[in-house]
C-alpha cells in the first residue's frame, strides 16, 4: 500500500489502475449498465482535452454542428461493412411512451407507443450524417464540409471498465466531404496528425503513427489511420483514430456533386474521432503508486498552495502572501488553489494534491515567512526546493514547462525501452509475456496469419507504422516479401 | 418579399421564422422525427452562448459533471409527480442488438436481446442524479454538492418546431444538493439571476422574473422560478426556469445527511436549465425582414469586411489594408471575416452578412484608398457612415458595443409598450387579439381559474412576477384579495 492507500502498479495493474480512477474522484460506474458518471475532477481534465482539440479543429477550418442522437435502423444498413460493424452493440429505441401499470406497480411501456421503425442510439454518425450531406451537396462550390461534433455515443458492451471500454462514452467525431480522393487522403493524414500533436504537446504522451490492418479497419472505412501509444505495462492502447471512407458512405446513401464541367462524380468521405478513452491513456502514462500525474498544460490545479501554521494569527499572515501569490500567478494564466481548509492537516492536503496529480504543491509555513522563502514541491520527481518569494512567479512557470517536457522524455524512453523486434513468433511471445511492449516484426499481409497470431500471443496488429519500409520473412509462415508492423497486447 | 425572399413578420410571423432558420443556416428538421441538425452558424452562437453560461456557473461556484443518458425505468416512478410529467413522453429503449434479417431484407431487433428492465433516455436527470448523490452524500461535510451538465435530453413530441420544441434538444441541468431549505431557496434564486443577467447582456434581451403557478410547476419541485420573455409577435416565450425541489428527490431516493450533532435530516435540492430553446428566444427578439440581428456579444461573426473592386490589382490594394485591419481587429479580441472571394458579387454578400445578422459590416473600395476611408454599416440600423482608416479600430468597438446596448434598449421600449393591465377576461382577449403582450390581471389563485381562463383566453399565466404585492379582484371570478400575475399567449 502507498499514497492514499492505492495499491501499487507493480503488484497489480488493473487493479492500481481502477482505484486511482476513484480515489481521485475520476469517474464511477453508475446503476446503468456500462454507463458511468464523470465527477467533477474528471470532467475538468476532459473539458481541458477538449478546449484544446476544439482549439486545433477550428485552427484547421473545422466548424462544429449538432446531429441527432438517433438513427433509423433502415441507415444502418445502407453501408454493408458500416451495419456489420455497428449492429451487435446498439441500444435500441423501440416505443415513445410509458404508460400506469394496471396493477399501480408503477410504468410500464405503452404497447400502443410503438414505433414504426425502431431508432438506435448513435454508436457513431456516418450514416444519419451522410444523409444529411446528401441534401446540402449538389455542386463542387458546395465542398468541401469540415465539420465536427463533440456528442455522447453509445456502443453496447458486456464487459466496460470505466474510460477505456464504456457502453456510453464523450467523444467528438469529426465527417468531411471531399472532391477528390487526394483531398480526402490528405485530410485524413491532417487530423490524424493533429491528434499526434495533441497527444505528444498536451498529454505529453508519444504515439506511433500508422494504419490498420483490413481486420482492424473501421467498419465502412478504405483506410483506417491510427496513433497507437503505450501504458506503463506494456500494453497498447489505440488513442484516436482518422477514416478514409473512399465513397463507400457517398454511395451507400447516393451523394453526389456536379464537377466544374458539370459531371457528377461521388462525394470522398473522411471520418475521425477521440473519445474519453484519452482520459484512460493520460492516466496510464505517467500517474505513479501515489496517484495521478498530470501534465501541466492539462492539469485542472497546476498548483496548489497549503499554508502550515498554528492558530490564526500565524494562518493570516500566510494568507496575506498566499492571495499575493494567487493574484500574480492567476494573472500569468496560471490555474492555482491556495487551500486554507482549516478542517484539514497539511499532510492530509499533501497527500490529496499527490493523489490528484496537482503538477505543483507550494507549502508555506512562519519559517518562511522569516526566511522570505517558500517551498516548491514537484508531484512528477517528489522533489522540493526552497525559492525566494520574489522568484515564486518565475519558478513556478518554469518548472511548469519543466515538468511538461520531462513526462514526455520520460515517456518517451518507455516507450523506446520497450520496443522490440522478434523474429518468430515464440520470440514475440516471450517479450510480450516477460514486458509487454510493442513489438516489430514481419507479418505476410494476410488476415489468416494475423488471426492466428493473435491466438498464439494474445497480440493484435497496433498499425503498419508510418514510413516503415523494410520487408522480411514473415515471423509465422516465413513467406518472403512480409511487411514490418507492430503487434501488441492491447486495451 | 424582402432581403434574401424572406416572407416579412408581419405578414406571417411564424413563416417568417421558418424561412430565417432555414435561410440563415441556423437548423433544420432532420429524418429523425423532432429531432434537429444544428448546423454551423447556428451551432457557433449556441457555443458562444454556452461559453458565457458555464463562465457564470463556475463563477458561481459550480463544476461540470457527465451522468449516463439512459435511465432505468423503475428510477422515474419513485417521484410520484415526476413520472406524471415526464413518462408520457418519452423514449424506451428495449433492446440492445440487431441481427441480420432471416430474409436478408437487412437488420431486425433480436429478441434475444430485450433488457430485463426498459431504459428511458433521459428527458431531464433528477432521478439519475439523485441515485447518485445517494452514495455521494454521508455527512454535513459532503454539502453543498453544486454540479451542472451539458447534455442533450429527449422528450418525445409530435410537434416540433426548430429550437422551440424538438424531441431532441442540448441544454444545461444545474442539480445541487443542500443542508437547509433556506441554503437551497438562495441558490435557486441566484441561478434565476445568473439567468436574467445573460438573457439581458449578452442576449440584450430583457426578462420578467417571477414564479410559476402550481400547474405550471415543473414535475417535482415544490417552486418554479422563471425567466419569461417577450417576443416580437406579441408572444411569451420561458426561457429558463430554476426549481426549489425541497426534499422531494431526497425522500425519493432516500438521500441524508448527518448534521454537526449526528442527526439525520433529508437533503434540499434545486435543479434549474436553459435550453437551445433559447436560440429561439434570441432569433424573435431582435430579428428584422432582412433576416437575424445577433447582439454583438453573441455574434460568430461581428465584423464583415467586404472589398469592392474591379480586377485583381484594386483587389490587392484593398486587401493590403483589409489584411491589418483584420490584425488590428483580432488582436482587440473582435471576431473580424475578411471576404475576398472572387466567386461572389459585393451585393450578393451585403444580402447574406445581412441575413446572417453580422452586426457590422465594413465596405472598402477604390475610392476609399484614394480617400483614406472605409465605409461603416450597422446591422440593426441599416445606417452608414464613413470613417477613416485610422479611426477603424476604436470606432467598431464603440459601435459594437452601441449596438448591443441600442438592441437592449429597443427591447426594453418593445417590453413596456406591450405590457397592459386588464380588469376582465373580455378586455384580456380583447388586448391579446389586437397586440399580444403581457397582460397584467389579477387571479385568485385556483387550478381551476387559471384554465378556465386559459380556455376563454388561450393564455397562460406566465408567472407571479417578483416583488409584485398589489391584490384586487379576480377577473374572471371577482373574487377579492386575488393576486397580480402576468397572462400571455405564449410559445
Amino acid at each position: 500500500m502507498s499514497g492514499k492507500g492505492l495499491v501499487s502498479r507493480s503488484e497489480d495493474f488493473s487493479k492500481w489502475y481502477n482505484e486511482l480512477v476513484a480515489k481521485a474522484d475520476l469517474a464511477e460506474h453508475s446503476d446503468v449498465r456500462g454507463c458511468m458518471i464523470i465527477k467533477p475532477y474528471g470532467f475538468a481534465i476532459w473539458e481541458n482535452m477538449k478546449k484544446e482539440l476544439d482549439r486545433m479543429f477550428k485552427e484547421t477550418g473545422h466548424q462544429n454542428a449538432y446531429f441527432p442522437l438517433f438513427i433509423p435502423k433502415s441507415y444502418l444498413s445502407k453501408e454493408a461493412n458500416h451495419v456489420e460493424g455497428f449492429a451487435k452493440e446498439c441500444a435500441v429505441v423501440t416505443h415513445y411512451r410509458l404508460k400506469n401499470a394496471d396493477d399501480g406497480s408503477g410504468v410500464v411501456v405503452d404497447p400502443d407507443a410503438k414505433l414504426d421503425e425502431e431508432l438506435i442510439v448513435r454508436p457513431t454518425s456516418e450514416t444519419i450524417i451522410w444523409n444529411t450531406y446528401k441534401k446540402w451537396i449538389q455542386s463542387y462550390r458546395d465542398l468541401p464540409i469540415l465539420i465536427n461534433q463533440w456528442a455522447n455515443v453509445v456502443r453496447w458492451e458486456m464487459r466496460t471498465r470505466l474510460f477505456l471500454r464504456t457502453s456510453e462514452f464523450l467523444w467528438q467525431e469529426g465527417h468531411t466531404a471531399h472532391q477528390t480522393k487526394d483531398e480526402a487522403v490528405v485530410e485524413t493524414e491532417k487530423m490524424l496528425n493533429v491528434y499526434a500533436s495533441f497527444a505528444e504537446e498536451f498529454m505529453a504522451m508519444p504515439v506511433l503513427k500508422g494504419v490498420k490492418t483490413e481486420n482492424e479497419r473501421f467498419a465502412g472505412a478504405e483506410e483506417t489511420y491510427c496513433i497507437e501509444a503505450l501504458m506503463q505495462d506494456g500494453k497498447a492502447l489505440q488513442a484516436g483514430t482518422s477514416h478514409f471512407l473512399g465513397q463507400n458512405f457517398a454511395k451507400a446513401f447516393d451523394v453526389t456533386f456536379a464537377d466544374k464541367t458539370g459531371k457528377k462524380n461521388h462525394v470522398w468521405a473522411t471520418s475521425w474521432g477521440v473519445s474519453t478513452r484519452l482520459m484512460g491513456a493520460l492516466i496510464m502514462s505517467h500517474s505513479d503508486d501515489k496517484g495521478l500525474v498530470l501534465p501541466p498544460k492539462l492539469a485542472p490545479i497546476q498548483v496548489a498552495i497549503v499554508p502550515i501554521y498554528k492558530g490564526q494569527e500565524q494562518l493570516s499572515q500566510i494568507s496575506k502572501l498566499a492571495d499575493k501569490l494567487v493574484d500574480q500567478l492567476r494573472a500569468e494564466g496560471v490555474a492555482v488553489k491556495y487551500d486554507d481548509d482549516d478542517a484539514k492537516k497539511p499532510g492530509w492536503k499533501f497527500a490529496e494534491y499527490e493523489l490528484k496529480g496537482v503538477p505543483l504543491r507550494i507549502a508555506i509555513g512562519p519559517k518562511d515567512l522569516e526566511k522570505g522563502t517558500v517551498e516548491l514541491a514537484r508531484r512528477d520527481t517528489l522533489t522540493k526546493q526552497f525559492v525566494k518569494q520574489e522568484d515564486v512567479i518565475d519558478t513556478v512557470q518554469t518548472l511548469l514547462n519543466q515538468i511538461q517536457e520531462a513526462l514526455f522524455n520520460k515517456a518517451i524512453s518507455f516507450n523506446k525501452a520497450n520496443s522490440y523486434e522478434a523474429s518468430s513468433v515464440e520470440e514475440m511471445n516471450e517479450i510480450l509475456n516477460k514486458n509487454g511492449g510493442f513489438v516489430y516484426a514481419f507479418w505476410d499481409g494476410t488476415k489468416e496469419t494475423e488471426l492466428k497470431i493473435k491466438d498464439l500471443t494474445k497480440a493484435t496488429i497496433r498499425c503498419v507504422p508510418e514510413g516503415e519500409i523494410e520487408k522480411g520473412n514473415c515471423i509465422l509462415t516465413g513467406s518472403a516479401n512480409a511487411i514490418k508492423v507492430v503487434f501488441a497486447r492491447a486495451y
